[in-house]
């Protein structure tokens, strides 16, 4: 595996290898890289949680991470991806991290480009690293994938996170629904009422109502969209026996999810960042070992 | 001790305690720490020097320090500072500290965190690391407290370093004195002439006038601030023998002192920089000891 | 060697040394040094690759890097560059490297700083670094300077590497000659069209047009800069066999030069940027071995 770019370049094989290596790290196994790697992380939208979570796992992995400030960078003075990627492969870098605003940016750097392209989302594309550790949260939960009922609940048509997880879940055998306002399903199917989903979904997923990319208050505002569509208490109670509820964060709290669900014991949002860390160690790990 | 978020919550045992610790790093002793803890800096105010005495001190203990962008993260999203600061204790992060623009912000991180909250500043309220670093200065100066006169001279109401100086030195037996132009008191009781406080005073503590919270010039100018409230060469004259000058910086200077005072033989204004180091590492073994 | 600010202070031999110690550290050679030192990166202007040139370079010499965020910093509340510098040096830095917009800002540093200081660039004067890794390239080419043709294409008047290179290669017996626009040629001679320059030339070193100081548009467009001044693939077929291209870097594709010669067999735009690492690290071992 030479870069991470999109789950749909994933064999199957290669998913169950980076859950079962993240499986590993969380026992505490150290990372099987034979030198000290030199890493980048180009975040050109912010990020927490995306970014220091691959900042935590180079250094497990033993990288040496050498900061990149993309907000104060010559791509303001209007650089292309490729000959920044490009400078930071010469001075040494063996793998960037990229996190970008245009969709499928990196079919720039696949020709040409030496050092290993790890995308952390692309515009309204994918994020692959995200998805991976969703995966991994679900397999440690369940033990496998097939046959469970995974609910996809928010805005469908813009979400990086729905694409990555409906493309990976649905290969690995399982039920992928969504349920969204109808105006936010682009193409997607989707149940347009928590009634058609809630009590069969072995996984709830919420996503992020995204402010930064539209409005909430088109046709709704806060408030009612938690009515319509927030997890609240009462719907918690009817979730199945051993169901889980799952956010890829930052959290609007009381809108996506009532603010006493964010922490209840359903609830693997917290957890979700903490196997984070192990899916990326994986993702470095299996990337960087392929290096010399 | 699990934090440190205030002066008002340290026992004078664990300030003395913390002094003794600095003064051993300061002799080349090295920190008594079991692994390696992971930090993370969160200032969501600019700030050179507390950032980066933070950095220097973390890395002397031995920590890993793992970037956080504070000016480009998900608190722009409109994260909550519990969520942040949960995230990163998820991801690993042993110990937070954090400068923020609203007081007491670390009441939300009373409960449900785990991870140890260092305040490096709180809008108006404490500065306790800047505190600390200003004991053990004049304690090095003088070797004890009891009977100093010490007279701050500034924005009293506005200032963090004020209220923690004043509450600690007190405790521990000095006489503390303000001076400050009639609006700047706040709840204070204040001399409004140098004459009042300026011959008996062992130390003169002078605070940074804040042109980011309010106007100098609503009442006087620089050069009129300067001639009432600055230190001038002519004050500095009539000064006791073996007091010294202090000042939390940035300096502005030929405001709060005379451009050619800074670097006198009197100033120990560089000295509490070079003595922020080891303050910030006695701070950071004392509460990162008590953690597996 | 105290510190590094301008080409014209460095004497002939200090120049071969460091060009010496570059090769010994490309044939991987490690640093001379007894110590970790502890550096700082000031950069009060965007730049990718000289920052991150300069963090890859300070490690692989085995410092310790102290992050510094000069868009968040003190200097913002108007702190002088000499107290920021001071701070520095008081919480332990042992050298800062600092780009900054004013001419000649280190001035101010020459007297009462003891941490020694890299000139990364000071506004429309010298970026001394740049130039050592041109230099080096240059002279891993041809083994020697004497008698070299060198032309410097493009915004004279303004550039920073166009000055430093045009001293320090003139001193090293190369023929320097300029080619530019009349109203960009400053005090300098300069040819205004390339059939005097371009078939002798042995290397042909293209600035960048720098839109952030003035616009490209007064006299022409890009597209006409491009047909008058720039490097295209007609030009390139009349260069002296073995003559190299050279550009500092970040690159107008189609403006400096033709975007399919930016990678061509002449060209050494990204091999210039694979030894500024060396030739950085070259500098900072010349300057840190000589302090305690």
């Amino acid at each position: 595996m030479k870069n991470l770019l999109s789950m749909e370049h994933l064999s199957t094989e290669e998913i169950l290898h980076m859950l079962s290596r993240a499986a590993a790290f969380e026992r505490g196994e150290a990372a099987a890289l034979q030198r000290t790697y030199h890493v980048a992380n180009l975040f050109f939208e912010p990020s927490t949680r995306t970014k220091t979570s691959f900042e935590m796992a180079e250094r497990r992995v033993g990288c040496e991470v050498i900061p990149f400030d993309a907000g104060f960078s010559s791509a303001l003075k209007g650089e292309t991806m490729y000959d920044t990627v490009k400078t930071l492969e010469m001075i040494g870098i063996d793998a960037v991290v990229i996190r970008a605003k245009e969709d499928e940016y990196y079919n720039e750097l696949l020709e040409g480009i030496n050092c290993a392209v790890i995308n952390a989302g692309d515009g309204a594309g994918q994020h692959p690293s995200q998805c991976l550790l969703d995966l991994y949260t679900i397999h440690k939960e369940f033990g496998h994938f097939e046959g469970l009922n995974i609910t996809i609940v928010g805005d469908i048509s813009h979400s990086r996170v729905a694409k990555s997880n409906a493309t990976a879940l649905t290969r690995l055998g399982a039920n992928v629904r969504f349920l969204c306002p109808a105006e936010w399903a682009g193409n997607f199917e989707a149940a347009h009422s928590w009634d058609e989903v809630l009590e069969d979904s072995d996984v709830i997923m919420l996503l992020r109502i995204q402010h930064e990319r539209h409005a909430v208050s088109k046709n709704f505002s806060k408030d009612s969209y938690h009515e319509e569509f927030g997890l609240t208490p009462e719907r918690e109670r009817r979730m199945k026996e051993g169901a889980i509820i799952m956010h890829p964060a930052p959290i609007n709290r009381d809108v996506e999810i009532a603010d006493e669900l964010v922490e209840c014991e359903r609830s693997r949002i917290f957890a979700q960042v903490r196997n984070g860390v192990f899916a990326r160690m994986a993702i470095l790990e299996t990337i960087l070992k392929e290096r010399n």
